[in-house]
Parts: C-alpha cells; sequence; structure tokens
C-alpha cells in the first residue's frame, strides 16, 4: 500500500444554506458534516488529512482541531485553486491523495477505501467517485471509453444528446496521484465565464498527457450527496438517522419508530432497550440492557445502566445506574449522580446532586446541590433551599431519613441519618440523627368562618 | 385584463368525513381547508369572489366573513346548480370567471393564475384545469382534439378503451367567459341516474355551440387533490406541511425533522433558527433569529424574540423576548409579556403576567396576574395566590426581590424592591423595598424521637 | 364447510432479534406478534388451534392462554417437524388444516379465509398462499402448470432461469387436508444440507401422489411478511400503525400526522376526536367523541367521556369523564376516576383518587390516595400527604371545599364541605364543613434588614 493523503474541502461559504454558521459546520445527527468526513477519512489510515478553509473559518479548526492540518484559502477561486493551497504541505509527497468536499455528511469509509483500491490496482493516475443518478440532470456526466476507462467529465450543459443520456455522474470525490496532481493543477486555467479554477479540470490534463484515469461507480447515489440547502441538510440528516438506527436494530435494540427516533452517531445502546417515538438521544449518551426511553424523552450525555425507565423525561450530563425509574415529566440536569434502584417521579429536577441507592423523589421536588444518602424519602414538594440570593450552598442528607411533604431544607444543612422532618417544615438547621425535626405553626379551625369570609359577602 | 370573478363551491356536506363539522371547514395545517382556497383566490385580484353555502353553513360564512359573498345552495342538485346560485351576482357581467372547489386546500395561486392565462390566451369560453394522474381510473378524462383543444370529457364509466387509456384527468376547477357560463348553464338538464346538474355538461353544451374549449395541465397532480374523507384530509397536511417547512428552511431555518414538525401557514420564523421534532407551532407566531424551539415545544400566538430557547415547552397567545430560556416542561399561559433575558425553568406556570428583564422563576413555580420588576429572583415553589375563592387578585413585585422558596404572596399584594422574603413564608401583607419578610414558625429538633413515632412501634 | 383446524408454529427463537424474548412475542403495535396471527385464526371459526412452542417458552403460553392448545416441539428440527408435533392433538381428523408462521402478524383473517375458500372449491389437498413479489430474490417460486394449479415450489438457489423470474412466492402460510397433511409428514426426510425436514416438501410428496395442490394470491404483499429481526418488526409496526390508523379515519377520527401517532390494535375512537402528533395511545383505551389528544399524549388503558381535552399528558388505568380539561404536564396515575367538567392543570398529579364533578387541581399539586367532593377548589401547590415513611392513608374533602395554596393535607384526615384552607397551612385535623382552618405563622417585616443580611456585607 503506498502512503495515502486526504485533501477535505471545508472552504465554502454555503450561501444557500442563508446561515452565519459555516456550511461544513452545520450538524447531521449531531456532528458537523466536516467532522463526518473527518471520522470516516481517518480510517484510511492517511499519512496526512489537509482541511482547506475559509478566511476566518477558524470555528472550522476548533471544530476539527488537531485531526487534521490546515492550509488556507483566502478567496474562493475555484475548487481546483482550493486543493492547490494543500501545496506546501503535500507537494512532491509519493503516493495517493483522497479528494473530497466536506460537505458530504453520508460517505462511508469503505466506499473511499473501495475507490482507492480501484484506483491502486489500475494505476491510474486519476480515479473518480461515480454514482448512477436515476434522474442525471445538471450533474457532470463520466463518459467511458471502450476499455472502460474514463474518457472525459462532460457537464451537462456541455453535454450533447447521447451524453446527456449518460446515468454515471462525478460526485466530486477523486483519488490522485500525488505528484501527478499537483504537476496538473499548474496547468489547470481560469479561463472560462465564471474565472474559477475548476478541479476536474486535471481530469482533461491527465488525460491530454495519456494518463490512465478510471472510476469507481459506489451503488449508493446517497451517500455521495453533497448538501448546499437546509432541505438537502434535512434529507442527509434522514438518511443518516435510518443508518444509525438500523446499526442499533440489527444489534438488537427495539425501535418502535425509527423514523421519529433520533440518536446521535457516536451513542451506544444495549440489547433489548426499547426506544419509543419522538425520543432524542445525543451526544455520548450510552444506555444499558433492557431499558425504556420515552415516549419523547431527551438524554444527552448521560450513562444509564441497565433495566432503567426514562420516560417523557429531559437528562444531561449525568450518570444514572440500573433499575431506575424516571419521569414522567423529570428533569436531571448536569453533574448529577443517580445510583441504582432510584425513583424520579414527575415534576422533579435533581441537579449537581448525588442521590443514593433506592432512594425516591416521586414528585414536585427540587433536589440541587446536594448529597442524599440510601434509601431516603424525598416527601413530595420538598426543596432544596440552595441560593441565598448570592451563593449556592450544599445540603446533605443521611441515609433513611425521610422528609416531610412541602418542606425547606434551607443549605447549608446537614439532616442526619435517619431523621425525620415534618410535613411543611422549613429546615435552617442541622438535625441530629434518628431525630424529628418540626418547623410550622399548629393548626386552628374557626368554626363557620367561611361564612364571614369578606369576599362572601 | 378582463374582469375576473371566482366562485367557490363549498356547499357539500362530505358525508364521508363522518363528521358533525362542514368539510370545508376541516383544517389543513391550521387553517379551514376553504380558506387555504380563499385566500389564493384573492391573490388573482378578482372583482368578486363568490362562495356557494349550504342551508345552515353559517359556520362558513363566519370563517371567511367579508373576504366572500355567499350564494345558498338549499338543495344539493349538483354542481352545476351549485354554481347556478351565483347567478344573482354575477350573471350578465363580462369577464372571466372561476370556478373551484372549496375542499382542495392544496391549489396555488400561481396555477390558477396560469389558467387564467391560458384561456385569455385562447380566448375560450371555457378552460379547464388538468393533471396528468399515474393511475386515472374513476377521475374524468380530458380529450383533447388534433388542435390541441378539449373535444370533450368523459367519465371513467363512460370511456372506451381509447380513451381510458389518457392519463389527462380533470381536476374540477375550470375557469369559463362569465356570460357564456351563465348562459351554459340553463341549458344544462338533470336528466341522468342521479338526477343532478353536472358542471361538465357546461362543457358538452359550449362545444355544441362551437365554442372554443382549452384546458391547462397542471404539473403538481397533487396540488389539485380534493378532499373527501380523512384519509385524503391527512394526506393533504402532509403535502402542506412539506410545502411550509421547504419554504421555511429555504429560507434559512433549520428543521430537524420535517416530517415531525408542525408549522402553520401564516408562521414567520427567523434565520438560524432550529426546530427540534415533535414542535407544533400554530396561529400567528413570530419567531425571531437563532432560536432553538423543541423538541416536543407548543406555540401558539406567540411573539419570539432572538437567541432564544424554548424546550419541551408550551407558550400560548404571549409576548417573549430575547434571549430567554424556556422549559423543559414549562407553560407560558396567555396574555404574558416576558422581557428579554428571562429564565423560566421546569415546572414552571405563568399567566397574565409581565415578567421583567433578566428575572428568574427557574422551578415550580406559579406566576398569574402579576407585574414582576427586573433582576428578580423567583424562588422554587414559589407561588402568586391569585384566587381567594371568588376572585382574581393581583401580585406586584419590585425589582431585585429576592422570594424565598415556598413561599405563598397572597394576593392582592405588593413587595417593594430589594425586599427579601423567608423561604417558607405565606406573605399577606404588602412588604416595603429593602425589608426581610418572615413568616414562619422556628424549628424544632425533637432527639430520638423517630423510635418513638407511632407507625414505628 | 368442512371442520377447520390451525397450527401456528411459534417455536423459533428468532436468534436474528438478537433478543432475550422469544421472537413471536416481540409486540407490534402493543399486541405480540402471535397473538395477532391467534386473533385473526379465531375469526376462521376453527374447531382446534395448535400453537407450537419452543422448550422453555412458556411465555407464550401464558400469552396465549385457553385460547390455544399447545404442542411442544423440544428441538427445532424444521418446519415440517415443528408441524409433525400436532399429531397428537389433529391426527386422524376429517377436515382442513391451515398452517401458519406465528412471526407473520400482519396477515388478516379475510385472507386466510379466502385461502381456505379457495381450497375447499378446488376439492385440494394443499393450497398455498402466495404473493406477488416485486423482488422475489431469495423467497421459493411457486410454480404454476397450465391449469393455475401448482406443479412445484422450487426454493431460490434451486431454480432455473425460467423460474428465476416467476414472481409468485411461497408466503410460507398454507392449508391441507388434515389427512392427507398428516399421512405426507410421515414421508418427509431430512435427507439435506441442514439435515432439516421442510414443510414444503409435503407439497411435492402430494403432487407425486397425484392429489390436487392449489394456491392463493393475495394481492397485499405487505400482510405475508414474515419478521425475522428488529428492523423487519419495525416495518411491521409502521404497516400495522397505518391500517389502524386508516380505520380510525375512515370512520371519523382526525389524526393530524398519521405516521407519527401510535394506537394500540384494540383502541377505540369516537367520531370527530383529533389525535394530534406524538400520541400514544395503548391498551384498552377508549376515547369518546370530539375529544382533542395530544400533541405528545400518553394514554394506557383509559376510559375517557366526550369533548375532553388530554394535552402533553400521561394517563393510566383510569377513568376520565366529560368535558374533562388535562395538560399540558399532568399525570394521572392508575386507579383514579375523575368525574366530568374537572379540571387538572400543569404539573399535577393523580393517583388512586376519586375526584368530583367540576373540581379544580389547576397547578403543581399532587393528590394521591384521596376522595375528591364536587366542586373543590385545589390551590396551586397543594398535596395529600398520604405517606408516613410507613404506610399510606387516605384524604377525603368535602363537596365545595377551598384548599389554599401550598397546603398540606397531613392523611387521614377529613376536610369538611365547603370548608376552606388557608394558604401555606399544614393540616393534621379534621375541619368541620363551613370552618376555616389556618396553621401558619403570622408575618413580620424587618425594614431595612437586606443590607444587614450577611452575604450582602
Amino acid at each position: 500500500m503506498s502512503n495515502r493523503y486526504a485533501i477535505i474541502l471545508a472552504a465554502g461559504q454555503g450561501t444557500r444554506m442563508k446561515s452565519k454558521l459555516y456550511k461544513v459546520l452545520h450538524p447531521v445527527c449531531g456532528k458537523p458534516m466536516v467532522q463526518h468526513v473527518v471520522d470516516q477519512v481517518k480510517q484510511l489510515r492517511t499519512e496526512e488529512i489537509v482541511t482547506v478553509i475559509g478566511h476566518g473559518a477558524e470555528l472550522v479548526q476548533d471544530q476539527l482541531g488537531a485531526s487534521s492540518q490546515y492550509a488556507l484559502q483566502d478567496k474562493q477561486l475555484g475548487t481546483a485553486h482550493a486543493v492547490m493551497q494543500a501545496k506546501q504541505i503535500l507537494a512532491g509527497k509519493a503516493g495517493t491523495t483522497l479528494v473530497i468536499c466536506g460537505d458530504t455528511p453520508l460517505i462511508k469509509a469503505e466506499t473511499m477505501e473501495a475507490l482507492i483500491s480501484i484506483h491502486e490496482e489500475a494505476d491510474a493516475k486519476a480515479t473518480i467517485l461515480t454514482a448512477a443518478a436515476d434522474n442525471p440532470a445538471g450533474y457532470g456526466r463520466v463518459i467511458r471509453n471502450e476499455l472502460g476507462q474514463v474518457q472525459k467529465i462532460v457537464e451537462h450543459k456541455d453535454a450533447n444528446e447521447s451524453e446527456l443520456t449518460v446515468k454515471e455522474i462525478n460526485t466530486g470525490t477523486y483519488c490522485f496521484d500525488n505528484e501527478a496532481l499537483f504537476n496538473a493543477l499548474k496547468k489547470v486555467s481560469n479561463e472560462n465565464v465564471q474565472g474559477e479554477y475548476y478541479l476536474p479540470d486535471v481530469i482533461e490534463i491527465l488525460k491530454a498527457q495519456g494518463e490512465v484515469v478510471t472510476a469507481y461507480q459506489t451503488n449508493d447515489f446517497n451517500e455521495t450527496m453533497g448538501v448546499n440547502d437546509r432541505i438537502a441538510l434535512s434529507e442527509a440528516e434522514k438518511i443518516m438517522r435510518k443508518r444509525i438506527n438500523e446499526s442499533l436494530m440489527s444489534n438488537g435494540v427495539t425501535i418502535i419508530d425509527p423514523a421519529s427516533t433520533y440518536v446521535d452517531a457516536d451513542v451506544m445502546i444495549g440489547q433489548d432497550t426499547i426506544l419509543y417515538p419522538g425520543t432524542v438521544i445525543q451526544g455520548q449518551t450510552q444506555i444499558g440492557t433492557d431499558c425504556l426511553i420515552g415516549p419523547n424523552s431527551e438524554l444527552k450525555n448521560v450513562q444509564l445502566g441497565n433495566r432503567s425507565v426514562v420516560k417523557q423525561s429531559v437528562a444531561h450530563d449525568s450518570s444514572i445506574g440500573s433499575d431506575v425509574n424516571i419521569g414522567p415529566f423529570a428533569h436531571i440536569r448536569p453533574q448529577s449522580d443517580i445510583k441504582d434502584e432510584v425513583k424520579i417521579g414527575n415534576f422533579v429536577e435533581i441537579k449537581k446532586a448525588l442521590f443514593g441507592k433506592a432512594s425516591k423523589a416521586s414528585h414536585l421536588s427540587y433536589i440541587g446541590d446536594a448529597e442524599v444518602g440510601e434509601d431516603v424519602n424525598i416527601g413530595c414538594g420538598s426543596i432544596t433551599v440552595n441560593y441565598d440570593g448570592k451563593n449556592k450552598h450544599l445540603t446533605k442528607i443521611g441515609d433513611g431519613v425521610f422528609v416531610g411533604c412541602n418542606s425547606n431544607l434551607v443549605a447549608p444543612v446537614a439532616i442526619g441519618e435517619g431523621a425525620y422532618i415534618a410535613a411543611g417544615s422549613t429546615i435552617t438547621k442541622d438535625v441530629p440523627g434518628k431525630a424529628m425535626a418540626i418547623a410550622r405553626a399548629r393548626q386552628t379551625n374557626k368554626e363557620d368562618y367561611v361564612n364571614k369570609l369578606k369576599f362572601n359577602n
């Protein structure tokens, strides 16, 4: 295997996106388009990856980081000009160079691998990735000679009648002999209507030199799709969504409606877990086996154990154990650590809290900045008063504590093991273990008073 | 351009809808079918629009109001009979009359405009809107002569073998020379199996008189779809949904899953706003730029600024500023006015309240009938007690007030600027500015009392 | 009509499902696949239904109960071997035996009825259910003779070029003359690569005996689909979902987006009810007329009256009356009985409670283990304190009671008719009718105290 290089074209502004965000940074299934491309390219074991970015596209560099080198294309003078910017890094090196656009998020490493194999087997100077288009109108057609080699690429507007019937189109992904590429690039001219330097001209130059140019036709047209507007972006998202969900289903996850279940590319889910519709699972989430998620749950960067249930709820950046029952309508905010067998019921918010094994907050509570022990019962409507208007404070609740309904635990405060807080109490001082704390007024019944209420008169 | 008139046929009961609601009033993307038709027809600059309604269809009249005149078709005696009811308003006037059914919600003004242009250019007495049907079974076929003019319309059941192969079908929308129309209508007979007066007979009558009849074939069959049952209604909704969402995406809105995002026809959304799946946006809602909406949010008649977030929440008939963060699981009820930089967190309800700049109600609160100043912190579980069982009262909260958790503000009550309400207090009297108000019992810890609790023995 | 029998093949492990759950128990629209098959077979008025189950498949038996008899196939030695296991129950009986796989959840009784009719009319010994496949690759082809009778079944790998062009495929569902079936089964051999006994061999044996074998081709290929992995499971779910929703729409239910509305097979819904997207309706739920359900509501085993609204809410195993308004973000837990004209608002949980006519719990409440009378107003944040850490107790609230906001009703406790609970009270003792109960501290305003708060210094 010869050395491999890759050039990723990511300098286009993408005006049809109508966006402040650089085109290649628009995400598909939670990951920017160009990151999808780089992630696939990295599987090819390339020596160098050069991403060509536009002026001011620091955000692209921030996204890709050290996984790529960068070449700046200061002015947008065409695809050949863009590739030329990689000269300083790549020119003069022996090997095979893949050129691919950063707005083709659906392309797979195995397809690029097949392209390079064909290229190397044919000992070609250039190999074009092509696809069969049902409706090729608008695409450049790839015209082959009787040997099956590429004779030329004809743009739609320049094609004759016979060429217009060709359904094999140029996808815009190529691989080249690296030295031949940079030699040919010098000869590309911008004498055309747009005054741009076009990469397909390299093919013409190589052919004129008598070099072998081949093509590899992938059988999945969708995979080569370039995203130029948000309608195409939504189509790419749909295809990627189907791909992710079919992979999950093949591995033993039940998805009631794959068309309405939104799982990011890097999420992992165990066997016999069921995803109900309207569920959104993002980031680096990992879900164990035999869980029930949704309908309409949202998990982002969550570690979830086995046999846990998350219904109509939202959880972010937290760890949740096994046999946990969450929702409906619960909200787990970042930095929460929820242990096994916990119940977090409806209208409960947990934030930056340790919540011990088998403890329960079943209804209408807020537990924030807290350490909750095991077997604790947080009564309905109970609140950790973590904020005094200036600072946040910690609440500690020992094992086996019973917190009565509608109680306030005014932090900083500690409730000892096995203590009991009477319903309706506002607790401002620590409570010793096994003590009962109470802070409420006695009840008075004013008989027949209702008839005396002023608004009843 | 000659004078233009339009007759909208809206008298059909629509028995296959199995509904108490008149067929043409069933909404598609939030707007009754007949309103879609009228909204498009109005773009044609007609002199008169006459909607033919059935006996008792006052609701149709209520819906369309002054944008149309009305003719009553007392008995359902066929489409020609329906058109005849517009006689008093239109007969004798020179010009072109469009006849269209009120159950074709997908038709576009530009298509009707093209129909009328063809009609006027051809100097025809009638022009039929046709479409190419992949499967024309059941439809009336439009048979053209060698000049491309219409020779006749043949109903499916009457068609010979050669006619059955014709894929050009009558969509039921026509335009006519107005005088020719009403003259021909007098000659339409009801001597047929159903005993009804059929509008296509007018074509036959005009042809027998030697008049020119033409046809305009639209290339979008879907657009001409008539809705006769709820399955078709859901299909029309799907097509309209796609149309609305593609228009939004073309204008720079990201829609993760256009198939599961439900935006009404009149909603406006700014560039770089992202809509997550399961989101429903209704009525006259206007959303600014760079917002994040959903998943699973519902907005109806809401004005929303820029850079605001509304997650898993519901908001109706309210104004919400810029840089506002709402949800998940918040509910903004009508007549709320939420200023910039506000945070409304989980399990918070706002009703008929002014909520000042940079103020926060982060959890488990109800703020109703209230005026809340700027930089106010509403503690978790705090409530405006706006109802005494008989009347609703106002709560006023000054700038910079801190309301402690689980507090009750019993309205009418005013909290002065910069005041501080201790957690767990029920506030029944006004609080001066900078004062601290407290209304709770002191805490008592009963040591070792838990072992004495009667249910533990 | 001769006697009818059915054999359902349900012993396959379904390794491609990658599941601990037996394949035929995976649900489609809330009902296990094999139960769908049995429910359809039962409509054929069979004398006996025999389900062939694998070793350890007690769960299949638990699911189907007494609606079937069972035969154990201890080892998985092929479909003919599976059918053979029914010998003890069926051999020697005169009549027609349907053989069908338990993993074909979409098949309809009317199709099986048509199969049996063709069989009986033709006086055949076997009749194969076939379908026309657009892409028949991989399927066994059914080869007919000039009389239209079946000549043979050819497996894909054994088919010649002409046979490969045949699009009529064997669906794996058959009916047989019962005696001929069991006689032929004895002759089936396992001399093949897999060493298994194949049911199609019975066809060959019968043909060799000169018997008549016919075929009935259904025109719905989807209906015959066998589910072997979770991707197919999701496709079956999608087809079944469409079928259920189209049936509901035909009967006068509006479904805004049938593709994203999830209704179980046995749910009943009245005319002019509207289902918004993301709604999940499960189990034995019955919904009346003119209701609005969703978006994103979940109902399971709920009885719902007429003109009720359930928005963004969850309700399970409860009865809810007419003109009731629930949600958004409400949770009705099992054993609740909610009467007419009730309002259950946002962030309210009802559990095992009677909630009387026209009563309201509009916000942030938990009503559990309670009997609530008529015209009761439960103030925002009010809670029935039903749990003391050991036992659950009952709260009784009489007609016309007003419960002030953020009140605790510590059960067991009874509030008499027309009583009034002051906001912020913790009620531990019974309240007489018409009495006002109050249990809170008086308010103190500490003027200018905010400047003295320690965190402000």
